[in-house]
């Protein structure tokens, strides 16, 4: 009978020696793929034997019964930068999805990369889940001395220190690159630490590109290891041990003494842990190939494997990416896509069995389900979570005078992104609402867009859906807070500005000497119902549109409330700024500073989640101050697909009145009976 | 203690790479050496796994090495109706998440469910999967006999049949119910076979539930069992065996018998599984719990896992499905949603080490990638899944004269479909273009939506995404091919139709003698660029708001040539129908029959994929007549979120044209030199 291993052998029953008198190239080449294979099948058979010899016979499930149930596994990142920290989500979902473990992650960031990642988790709320963060910069000095050609600069070598960096009562960690997607239990993984035996203190798989072996091109002189070398994308570090040896004292040396011939490293730590293991090879534990699946250019990874299930991690590790040429480059894919786009809320499963905390379950438990608004409270407890700065951003120089526009936004408003960069050329915070999936698409569309490209000054940040009801005031305030100016305006996605508003509103700001006086500078808003509008080059050419009828007040046809204390009539004439009284419904749009109170997140959906902001500038003593040549013009869009609706109407206006009743009792209860004349405007309706 | 591994740690003492320059003798004795080696290991390592196979001692993983690699392995399903059809689709994508394996799927099915699900099948294209289809109703004598008041109705007999429907030579196979998770590979089931001893022919896990203990309520009566019985959610059925000891004949005696004191079923076939094994236990093999995790209310299911990876199949057999009250519920419900909204095309993936066909990638690799249109014939290859009435959806009674509108969406169209239907009462046959969670979130839509509730006559015919254009021709040809009646009205998504034109068009294929001749009924386009249109009520109306402005011909301001050779000043006075000329670029909104030709499916995303089927239609012969008393009014939207512009412009427009010359020339070919004019027409553009 057949065995399995017999018909993949390379040349099972291939004449070994050929007729003809064999080159000594060719057999030096048959030669190492020979010993490869017997690397290979030692490498297995001793797997095998080992999990024999635990009393366990079955093979790759076994590891698993290694790991205690609940035993803590740490891992640790080096993470900088915006796109890395996009990355690493991916990767964290990996191994989200599969783990049965608590997991510790030490995550090795710049200040970009901490605060997104910060945040991230913070609003994650995935239980059995601990992070650290280690700053980036204290490590510096320990590697900055290494010159270095590789793409990820200094972050590529910071590997080297976390002996250092990570506590001393570490004693262990798996060490990942940020181009990594597991596809099975890190468990098992952690479950190897076990068999390290002897010196053994670092586990790696080898090299499956031949870098190392030095003949990839004329004069090609790479860093010296063994045969192919090893690739440090996944480490498993025996921290105690290495402190023990004194790993940092022999990485330093090494890297001294090669540094005289090699000038620089080229794959950065990789080049020093190769050469170190050169020459302290017991130091090296070697894992399965199928730890570490590199699909770098011309990879030998084909023979790591021999069905799906053999696949562990995989290793992204081409400058192309998931474009690189390999012959199951589509199953990877499909790999890494599941994770890219899986909605990152469904890890939040409990680790049956092991300890978790349950605040927010317990909070759910205490509501009502009889009360009006269980929906509302029931969405508010959920928590979003967030991504800071999905894409690039720098950050501002300080300029006391600066104004952020602050909108929120979900996938049907995506067009008005570039139409807004042409009327505000000032620093931009956004929030958009989006699916895990849509914001691939959102990345994919502001990476094709040149007017969103050339931009450095716009933040975007993600909410992730969760619930069915749009919090409008969570996105607002996410936006808000995020806005790097001492000023902000509060707009819509909806609208355009006028050109030159940005200059226009510094001007004003210091003209109103918004720095000492709390004041909320109104920029007047009107509508258009048509499409192809024209659009108006000045306030005298937007007056005469309004005479002709080709634009209104905004919403002068549905809640003329809303913005009628502007006083549309005396700004027609206005040539200076004037003051204006609040009144029951107000709702405009308003330039303020950024340490103004926040929206209040109670109201979800659609009703009262900007008149409750204005209420509230208003109860803290802000004046309302209108902009004489400053204005915005609301744009048409087909009415949402507002996953609202679906809610009854008559449960909706209930809560809603509900919710405005409890505002106002929180509104006095903190301003005083200064606010009581909300409550008396409101019974006056 | 050093395993044999550890001597092989690279370069330990091996001269792999010697200093000086080896001799061809040393060379040719280190191979020979080195395969020796080789094949003695290889030996080890099989002894070691056909040893694992035997003494199979470990729980839950030695499973899978019981299963052959590239075994194949079957699996049963009684499907009926549209919404079971949608749940087997989530059931099948978790068995295809985890499996290694080849399957067959047998699914018995009624002839909504075959349509459905063949289609899916078919357009679904995922490498090593065989679905075979057993019609349901040739075996309804079978069980009709029997009185069930399960809410699963006749269907919910059918797995007692499956000895007979199944062919012969199947020897056996995995039933499931539709309601039904994988969290594991399936082959760790299929491997439960191989323990069957003895008189075993059935496997089962136990009720989860107290019903046929028999002490829910007072006068509770449930069928015989043994204690809480057995589940048939999950069922290994061992066919060979269970034909040859006469299960038919078993299963009927058993049901005669016990329907004389029980009057009728109450959980279908389940009752009759288990008045048998009451009287047969031997028949059954007893599955570990975690193969059938019952979800229903007072489930015991808790005590069956004590982590997550002790969770294989959940069922959820409550009739409150996802809301069901159980602990850990909200565990459960991220397995169940993973699925639902998992992108399906990601699961086509192959299975390494398997025989499959790959008839898709060669044609894939004939492509030519410097060729403009490399990423249009790309997307074209591409397959799109096709989830056909993706909704419930009512047989029409057979009308002569009947006609379905025909449109296609994507989810930003979405609030266009109550609108539709309150100005057209006739069928509607849809295409919608989702991922697999904007499906979901159609559903969620549609379900909450009373207007399209309240209408049986609407096909929604679910296209999957695959790629970056909009497949618009495609789209279009499955809801013209699924409508059901003889004529369609070939409208557009934007579009209100006129009050009465159902009645009107349906009058109009009378007169016109449709059905003798060839001919497509032009319906006049107009629009608005205003939201809050009062709808014209009549011709009369229409032609007074013309004259007002309020609204244009169809694209009168951006690409006249479209629509004018309908002849908008003849129709003003127009009170008969009349015929117009074919005219380059017309591309009208016309009735023709449903066996017109085809929109051709090489027009991707925007650019010619109207006006190349009027082309063909006026190549065919077809008479254009233009309706003086119908017409439909274009409703503004914002501009779309079009994934198209991500295309290099310039690119796009060769590859338009170079497309539009292929299409010349395969008109010619079809037509001969009758279509040599369009040729003409083009090159005097």
């Amino acid at each position: 009978m057949p065995l399995p291993v017999d018909g993949a052998s390379p040349g099972a029953s291939a004449p070994q020696f050929p007729a003809r008198a064999p080159s000594v190239q060719d057999l030096e080449m048959k030669l190492q793929e020979a010993e490869e294979e017997n690397r290979r099948l030692r490498l297995q058979l001793g797997e095998l034997r080992s999990e024999e010899h635990e009393g366990d016979n079955s093979s790759r499930c076994s590891q698993r019964s290694l790991t205690e149930k609940c035993e803590l596994i740490h891992v640790a990142i080096v993470c900088a930068g915006h796109n890395s920290s996009r990355d690493v989500v991916t990767l964290v979902k990996s191994i989200l999805f599969h783990r049965r473990n608590p997991l510790h992650f030490h995550l090795i960031t710049d200040s970009v990369a901490q605060r997104i990642l910060g945040n991230l988790f913070r609003t994650w709320m995935v239980p059995s889940l601990q992070i650290s963060f280690y700053n980036a910069s204290d490590l510096k000095p320990e590697v900055s001395w290494i010159p270095n050609k590789h793409y990820s600069g200094i972050y590529g070598l910071m590997k080297l220190t976390l002996t250092k960096a990570l506590p001393s009562d570490l004693s262990k960690v798996i060490v990942l690159d940020t181009d990594i997607t597991f596809a099975t239990d890190i468990a098992e993984l952690w479950a190897i630490f076990r068999k390290f035996t002897g010196e053994q203190v670092l586990g790696l798989v080898e090299n499956q590109s031949d870098w190392y072996l030095g003949n990839l091109w004329k004069n090609h002189k790479p860093w010296p290891a063994l045969g192919r070398g090893f690739n440090t994308g996944v480490i498993l570090l025996l921290l105690d041990k290495l402190r023990q040896i004194g790993w940092e004292e022999m990485w330093r040396l090494t890297a001294e003494r090669e540094l005289m011939n090699m000038l620089s490293t080229s794959l950065a730590d990789q080049d020093i842990f190769n050469a170190l293991i050169k020459s302290s090879p017991s130091l090296v534990y070697e894992l399965p190939c199928y730890w570490n699946v590199q699909l770098s250019d011309h990879t030998r990874s084909e023979q790591c494997y021999s069905e799906l299930a053999d696949l562990k991690v995989i290793h992204w590790n081409s400058p192309h990416k998931l474009r690189v040429k390999n012959k199951h480059v589509e199953l990877f894919r499909t790999l890494y896509l599941t994770f890219l786009e899986y909605d990152g809320s469904l890890l939040r499963r409990e680790l049956i069995g092991c300890p978790s905390d349950k605040e927010q379950e317990e909070a759910l438990e205490e509501l009502d389900e009889e009360d009006v608004c269980y929906d509302f409270r029931r969405e508010r407890l959920a928590s979003h979570r967030v991504h800071l700065s999905f894409l690039p951003q720098k950050t501002l120089a300080e300029d006391p005078t600066d104004v952020t526009l602050v909108a929120q936004l979900s996938m049907d408003r995506l067009q008005m992104l570039e139409l807004i960069c042409r009327h505000w050329e000032g620093p931009v915070s956004l929030a958009l609402y989006l699916s895990d999936a849509e914001a691939q698409q959102f990345l994919r569309y502001a990476q094709a867009s040149e007017v969103l490209q050339s931009r450095t000054n716009i933040g975007y940040h993600v909410v992730y859906k969760e619930g069915q009801l749009y919090p409008v005031n969570l996105l607002r305030n996410v936006a808000l807070r995020n806005a790097q100016t001492p000023y902000v305006f509060l707009s819509d996605i909806d609208f355009l500005p006028m050109y030159g508003l940005y200059d226009s509103l510094r001007k004003s700001i210091v003209q109103e000497n918004m720095a000492k006086t709390p004041k909320a500078l109104i920029v007047p808003a009107f509508e258009t119902l048509r499409y192809r509008l024209t659009f108006p080059k000045s306030k005298a050419e937007l007056l005469s549109m309004l005479d002709m009828g080709a634009l209104y007040t905004f919403r002068y046809h549905v809640w003329e409330k809303g913005h009628a204390p502007t006083n549309y009539a005396k700004w027609r004439i206005a040539t200076t700024s004037y003051r204006v009284d609040w009144a029951p419904n107000f709702e405009p749009y308003v330039v303020v500073r950024r340490d103004c109170p926040e929206y209040d997140e109670r109201f979800l959906g659609f009703g009262w989640n900007k008149v409750s902001h204005i209420m509230e500038l208003d109860a803290k003593g802000y004046e309302l101050v209108v902009l004489p040549n400053a204005f915005i013009i609301h744009m048409p869009h087909a009415p949402s697909f507002d996953i609202s609706k679906f809610r009854s109407s008559e449960n909706y206006r209930l809560c809603v009145q509900t919710l405005k009743e409890e505002f106002h009792q929180d509104l006095s209860r903190r301003y005083g009976s200064a606010a009581l004349k909300y409550i008396a405007a409101e019974r006056n309706r």
